[in-house]
């Protein structure tokens, strides 16, 4: 893998001694590390014996930065509402120590499509644009009918009912009659935030 | 029920025989007669025999109209895409034979989401909306939040792959962020209209 | 938005600490507000800190009367049993802060089914009627049956096995062999609610 | 298995050789023959070679009486609509050649449930109720709560979008608020026909 | 209903003050009383202000008896495995206080299927039979095989992964090849006890 | 891949000029070929070409083969009932030109098990069984329960309704409480008898 | 959108009249053309009108080059088998008429992996990687794990039982353990190839 | 069932106490035991009243061992990540207690491919392969695409939101395009084992 990228633990399922395990051997290796889907309760535990890292409670990330990174190019993260942050948060913190700019418009949803478009000409600079929204996702169509540059959905689990667990919102990003748009899991912040960092830092490496 | 409503048939899995002895008997009652789902060839053999009956291809609809009826209201029947059109004519024809006024506004789907604005004031002025899409159905949600009166959801089964003959878009309408929409069957533009015909009306004699 | 009507807080999801920061906002612009989905725990936590707010346990819902609002027109609310309460209590609540006056009629579902003609005739007499069934649903294609105005029917997650958490009378709401019928998500008491509230004001309004 | 039973076969995915040859075999043993589901196309190319056997093309069944059957009890076969007829002539048909008397009551969805309670009192003189219904298949609760006697209820495939080629109304029967109903598969006209049977010849026999 | 049946409360999603209220208003009538779904905790609160009634903790019922029933005719209650003892018990408790002499015959699943052939004499006896099991559920269509008179089937929500908490045991018995099984809901005890109780009591009432 | 084993070709989705090239090509090699789901009109076709070839109707496959290999061990064909007997086909024809001796034992579902014990010993002689089954698929769990040696199971899609298309006898099969069964997808004889031909031959190579 | 993009025409749904009378229209704009999902007897009927158009049997595409395009940076097609190839042309026609140099690297799936690693480097080189597969799709997770460029990956619809149409390998796609995948919708090729030319063009411009 | 087998108690659903009456009685027979799902806190409960048995935590099982078996032949045991380790414990224990030589080859999931290259001869070695993994399940074609010996897949419920508790890596592996895969249910890391146990021993004993 590139230099200079950050190693990656998937906190979710790994005990907190098992993360201080995979910590420990990886700063030999004196990258930047980054743990994922950490609570804050086995953040607290791992913290007592790891204490140079660095815990984000929205994003539930742990992180150690080997050395400063410059932040390159620009990603735009879009959510719909409020109750998206922590899968919004997983994909700034992640595409920040990959080395890229972010730009962050929250709470944009189409209920109230004016937000949106009040914002359109931030999002329009973006290389990449990450849209984050549960319920119906319908945001991810719109957004991707009015930007012309590539846009990562992202599905949550946020809803109720016939919601089905971020199933629907998976389903209508999917097939979205917008054109540019492809998904990744449901609260997959990291993953949406990785592909966008391969194309703002191609696009970015390009332009130098 | 209200007098001066038309009969209806749903002609699908019916033949043209049975189509036949349903209108004839209906004939007596002198009432207007509506029959929907019914294909071009059915409507060939029954147009053989019942030459006073309208057929109407676009939405396979019959019709036999008793007398004019006074058109009251105003409906307002919107489409994401010229695909979705069958569904919408049933809608319309339906609305206008129970003596309500159509507005159809077509082909305004979010991937080019200015044909909608450029529609908007029309839309509004109708005392109820029925907003009919396929694909991701995200139209809806777009709509819902920029008008004040009721909008009648109808998810049609265009789309292919994961839209999963329209469980996708009907998904999509059941758990709009935006307020005052509610959901009838895939493809069901009768439903759509007969539930908008009842609110539109009490509306309009409410106002006499 | 319609000036009188109140502001609404959809509480899932969100902190105590974040509910009582949007209140605190939004008291300034002195309108009523309305938030649903708060459970007991978080409305005592919020409580303490905002001690004019009224709780009610069976809805969840926190209300603030910025003034008496008058309740115009009539929708009733019909249960199949006692447990879809909860669901209904969030409708008729409102329902109510957004000025219209409810007749309830609850655990009137189809196993007894003279309970239900028992009141039919007060059904009959609202602009709307919201029906609320888990289970199987099937009270709703009976009252669809019965009464001529529109119906807006709620499925609630009250059932076991088979019913999918709510799926089996929301796929039986959308397949209803009455006409007339609408659908909203699973136990969204709430969205059942503003749309009846859409339709009864407006009868109301031109009835002026 | 019972002495005087008829002898059985399923004729779906069975060429018309294969079922020819099956019929002869059984011709032996001097039983009255019952294959079902048996398309009009397969019937006639049988009928040339066994010109002996009655072809039922509403039911699709073929069959051969050893001896004339004595008609025992009383099964009524309730349907929601026309469409359901297929089946529900499966039903009668294979209940009749087992020895049973068969009260047909037609097309008393729930949508006019006036219909269904005129023919209350003849439905509740049998000994045990097929309920057959497609779209929602609320029918089968209304009836489960009105009479006394078992209720067999079989979905039928007929309906459009969400009802999911007879799940919805197969999913409906199984959540009924209603006690004393049992069901069997989509379409199985049959199956409840051998129930019924079953269940009404043990009464007709106990009472001897 | 019948005179001399029980009355019936469904306990899941009621509090015990709730019980308790319904249970007082129905001693009145002096009849039997049947709470299904009431767990230990409830039962215990329950209990201290009711102590009149009976606990059976296996079948989570509470009951009291307003006189002895005789119990009439047979009704056969086999399951597959030990964890299904919750749901045969339910519909035990319940075939008995409907006054039905109930045979048990537990723990005969296909895995081992000498432990069924061992019972069957005992099961023919039986005037109508109860199949409960989860997992697969095939031992229904081995007992629907080997015995003449109507099979109930329940599907337990025993298993794991794709077992998909019981929708695997139902969708088997659904489509069971043996003639003579209709299915109840998952893990409904209750309403497979009382269909069958209808049944056995119809025959032992014609013998009389 | 083994020496010995013949070239497979997967007939699906190719056009006879396409299957003509790749089995010109392969003849070279001078090994045996098989193409499976090959349909007799596109056999048709392919003959005409290549008159070498030997097409059987049942199990839609085509064969050349190189020369003449010995069959060893003992594969067991198990199957439900006679519309099984594609897939079966498949399997077995698979098998032997995979050089395994095959043992077919057709129609002894579970609906009439004597027919199933009378073969018992014959199958349990084999060092594998295949198990094929529609409908419920229930033959699986009762088969594994008697035989002490590996079971392949292979769902079919005959059935109707809530089979899903072979859906459901898949899930039976994968929930069987009978140990020693493993699984392969609907209607894959092909797959079946690869893994089987696998063991046995591991087995019948062990005893050299 | 920018210029010098084609104009496209999604072809599902529409007749040949309605194809002609969008293309001549297009006409006019002195662009591109490119009309998708028109399958070849529509084609036949387009061509008679419209000669001009050069139609494309197995990506089932009509095109109308305006002028010749440079193609641009690379983008890499790979599929997992020769049935994938209808998908993979589509991709492919649509990533050449946006303006990218395209690769081709056709049947290389997992069960043979060393075809894939045979073209590694090839692939590695592209800006982009648009991975096509059926089945369970496995290659997208393999081909992820060994480039550092964005994977575009595309489910297709070959297969067959537990297959579903496709929703196999769409969700072994969205919840792949290769990080840098997103995803379109099942056989959706033209929507992948508009992703990568976006990122694609990007690069190649930054480069300029 | 063959001597020296151990017996086996599947824990789950089962009481301490009722495990202990179940050890107990074995006991008698003098065989090995194996209980499998026995989480921690049960297990602690039985070991005070048989302290004779040995608790695994990572696999939850219990077992007391006879008298020691060789183990014979040769299991592979592959997992693609670490947190698929608690089922390959309850494989790799399994079979060891049923007389197998297991070899453990961990985390080697196709992300990073050269993982399982490095241990490919190591797994080319064993008898039988059993593939143990969740999230998309991709490693089981890699691994069946290069042993050519029998694989048993196991899916895991390691994953999130689309993954469906498993239902996608079970759907992959049924899907695969390699040949020579079988599959077992989710998490059923005792039925894999007990499948390669037979293969293992009858290919071993054979080899005596
Ligand atoms: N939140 C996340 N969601 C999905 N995948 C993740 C996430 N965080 C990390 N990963 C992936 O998990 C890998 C590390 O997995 P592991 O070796 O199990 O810790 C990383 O290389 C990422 O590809
Ligand atoms: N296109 C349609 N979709 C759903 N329901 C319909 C449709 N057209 C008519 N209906 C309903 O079908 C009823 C007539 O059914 P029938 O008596 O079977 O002809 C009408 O009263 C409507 O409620
Ligand atoms: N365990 C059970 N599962 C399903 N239905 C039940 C069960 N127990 C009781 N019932 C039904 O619930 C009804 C009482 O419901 P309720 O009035 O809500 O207490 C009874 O008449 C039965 O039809
Ligand atoms: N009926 C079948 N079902 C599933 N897979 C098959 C079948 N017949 C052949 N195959 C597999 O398809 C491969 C050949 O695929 P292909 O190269 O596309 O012809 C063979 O090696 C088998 O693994
Ligand atoms: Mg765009
Ligand atoms: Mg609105
Ligand atoms: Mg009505
Ligand atoms: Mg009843
Ligand atoms: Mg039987
Ligand atoms: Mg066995
Ligand atoms: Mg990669
Ligand atoms: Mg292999």
């Amino acid at each position: 893998r590139r230099t200079g990228y950050p190693e990656v633990i998937y906190g979710a399922g790994k005990t907190a001694e098992q993360i201080i395990g995979i910590v420990t051997a990886m700063k030999e290796r004196q990258k930047s590390i980054l743990a994922t889907r950490v609570d804050s309760k086995k953040a607290a535990a791992i913290l007592k014996t790891l204490p140079f890292l660095d815990y984000d409670a929205t994003s539930e990330t742990l992180i150690a930065r080997a050395k400063k990174v410059e932040e390159v190019g620009n990603i735009a993260i879009v959510t719909a509402g409020t109750s998206d942050m922590k899968v919004a948060e997983e994909a700034a913190v992640t595409a920040e120590i990959f080395g890229n700019h972010v730009t962050r418009i929250y709470d944009v949803g189409v209920a109230g499509i004016h937000r949106l478009f009040a914002k359109l000409e931030i999002i329009r600079q973006a290389n990449v644009v990450i849209v984050i929204a549960g319920m119906e996702g319908a945001l991810t169509s719109v957004v991707g009918g009015l930007v012309d540059h590539p846009v990562i959905a992202v599905p949550t689990s946020i809803g109720y009912g016939s919601n089905l667990g971020g199933m629907t919102p998976l389903l209508t990003m999917l097939n979205s009659c917008s054109s540019g748009i492809s998904v990744v899991n449901i609260d997959n912040g990291f993953g949406a935030a990785y592909n966008a960092s391969m194309i703002n830092r191609l696009i970015s490496e390009a332009h130098e």
